[in-house]
């Protein structure tokens, strides 16, 4: 079943996820195709972006940042759209727009969620190496992280869609950075295209010893974008004065109620103490009035000169979502995931 | 056994505690009067301050920013001093001087950790109010808690050296102050004493609820100077972008090796994620030469328009200092504890 111009296929949330989500925790619809009102702007999706947040907005207790999806309504997300028809001063039909329709072909939108994209050549970079992610990486890196020339920085997930780019950037400031992910294919992946000083194995039983190794001075930026065991490897290894950006604690959105013990808690508070660290969580949607501008104009300078190399997993169809979402909560992506709902 | 002319009394650590330190760990001897070779100092103590940080310090694997005590050398410590003799150009027979004599009647010093006192009415308050806890309390609050009027401010010890310190300035600062002690008496004192809004009892066992009826607008910034248990009670009150200065964790000082779960870091990450808390560890050694004239310039006055008050708790004779430390780590004290070693 693909795009029709007369019908909304959508796939809603059908049963809150026990622990990690499953198939039958979406469902495919269809339904009809809206109808603006005044003010209004019908959009189509072409491509749609798949990110760890969302595991969080499919329970019943949503993160601080955003609303829980209800059960029988459209899974929520990023999305690159064509303007069908408008009933609003500032779109006409065949703008390309950066929203929010989420997992569906058509959506409405009153234009205040909508960013102008102009033409682009690879418009699904808007979700990823232009957007979201990668602005993510930009401010967490810069503004919290804070590495300078000859600083180790350590990133886990680091061929994901936030993990790339913050290695790039950091050796772009003259940091020497360990990137961690999940098995040998993305090790050799971020030591060879995306160009890391060393990649390592989280599954590697000796990870704690090989981190060690590699960083003989120690680490003065972790960032942290998958919660869970990588944290305990890095810990005894940072530096005084070093930062840790929280943006993301993957590892932890399957997880329902309190963990098994040991109690990790008072380490890390001792080491914050001890080592004057400075943990700093961030949720983007905070910071596109102030540093989006910057974020666009370094981030397509970079990319132009080759200094930053963006990587898309893409999906092909809607229906393709709820298994991409469920295997990027796994880890089973290179780069960013979107899914490509239509083409044009 | 008083202070002598000839001879030098001085506190040993006798033996590595085991979990809170004992009266055994300790040990009273005496040396003969040291010597000061050229360039030297040498110094008589009037005041040594107590301090929760010692505890770390009696460990085989002492913190990262101060060197371990060794077993049969003198428990190390802030002081008041006197120059009884001096070959240091920059010092003279008499002056008062803050020092680092530790637990001991006599020291040298090549000079470089001294600080002119000029003559002060109440000496000892260079080791509190006027010194390291309170400069603690300032830094930690101002550039690290940066409270704004109207913000809620939640200190734990309230009623020690640091807390009682942190609430005075930052209702000062126009916030709204809850302070957290243990038991009847300094739940009072920090209400009537300190003047803070609300004071609630860490042994309270509805102690989470009533910090939540206390902070009906959520807490800005938590002041981290205790560890454990309060923490858990203040981590969901947290509001979207609170600050978290951590200089201390005393509840863990005791502790030795893992503790029995459930794990609570990965609620604290989330957290730390969701609220974009920034959590800051602080140790006061790294801000002496940024920071410490503003303080004792905002100190004084405040102390001189009575915006603040110091509160001092003196032990009478050196011999009471490992007393005096036990009572300390179990939060026995109201405001400062001194030993009064001397008195001119």
């Amino acid at each position: 079943m693909t795009q029709s111009a007369t019908t909304n296929r959508r796939i809603v949330l059908a049963a809150r996820p026990q622990g990690a989500p499953a198939a039958a925790d979406f469902r495919l619809e269809q339904a009809p195709m809206p109808v603006p009102g005044d003010g209004q702007v019908l959009l189509r999706t072409l491509y749609l972006s798949l990110d760890p947040y969302m595991r969080q907005l499919m329970d019943e207790v949503p993160p601080a940042y955003a609303p829980r999806v209800e059960l029988g309504s459209h899974m929520v997300g990023g999305t690159v759209n064509r303007v069908v028809a408008s009933r609003h001063p500032d779109f006409k039909a065949g703008d390309l727009v950066l929203g929010n329709a989420g997992w569906q072909d058509y959506a409405l939108s009153d234009g205040s969620d909508l960013r102008q994209l102009g033409e682009m050549a690879q418009p699904s970079l808007a979700l990823g190496g232009l957007g979201m992610p990668a602005f993510t990486a930009y401010v967490g890196l810069l503004d919290i992280g804070q590495p300078k020339p000859g600083d180790t920085v350590v990133v886990a997930a680091a061929t994901g869609a936030v993990g790339a780019i913050v290695g790039q950037i950091a050796k772009l400031k003259g940091a020497r950075v360990i990137g961690i992910a999940g098995g040998a294919d993305k090790v050799a992946f971020a030591r060879e295209q995306l160009g890391f000083d060393v990649a390592l194995d989280r599954h590697d039983p000796q990870l704690a010893q090989k981190l060690a190794e590699a960083a003989p001075d120690g680490i003065d930026v972790y960032f942290e974008n998958v919660g869970g065991a990588v944290f305990d490897a890095v810990l005894p290894l940072l530096n005084i004065g070093a930062r840790v950006p929280v943006i993301g604690v993957i590892a932890q959105y399957n997880h329902n109620g309190a963990l098994q013990g040991p109690d990790r808690l008072p380490a890390v508070m001792s080491a914050i103490l001890q080592k004057r660290i400075r943990m700093q969580g961030l949720v983007i949607l905070d910071h596109y009035e102030t540093r989006f501008d910057d974020f666009a104009r370094d981030m397509a300078a970079w990319v132009v000169d080759g200094k930053v190399k963006l990587f898309e997993d893409v999906l092909d169809g809607l229906h393709q979502a709820p298994q991409g979402l469920i295997g990027l909560l796994q880890g089973s992506n290179f780069g960013k995931v979107v899914v490509r709902v239509a083409t044009s």
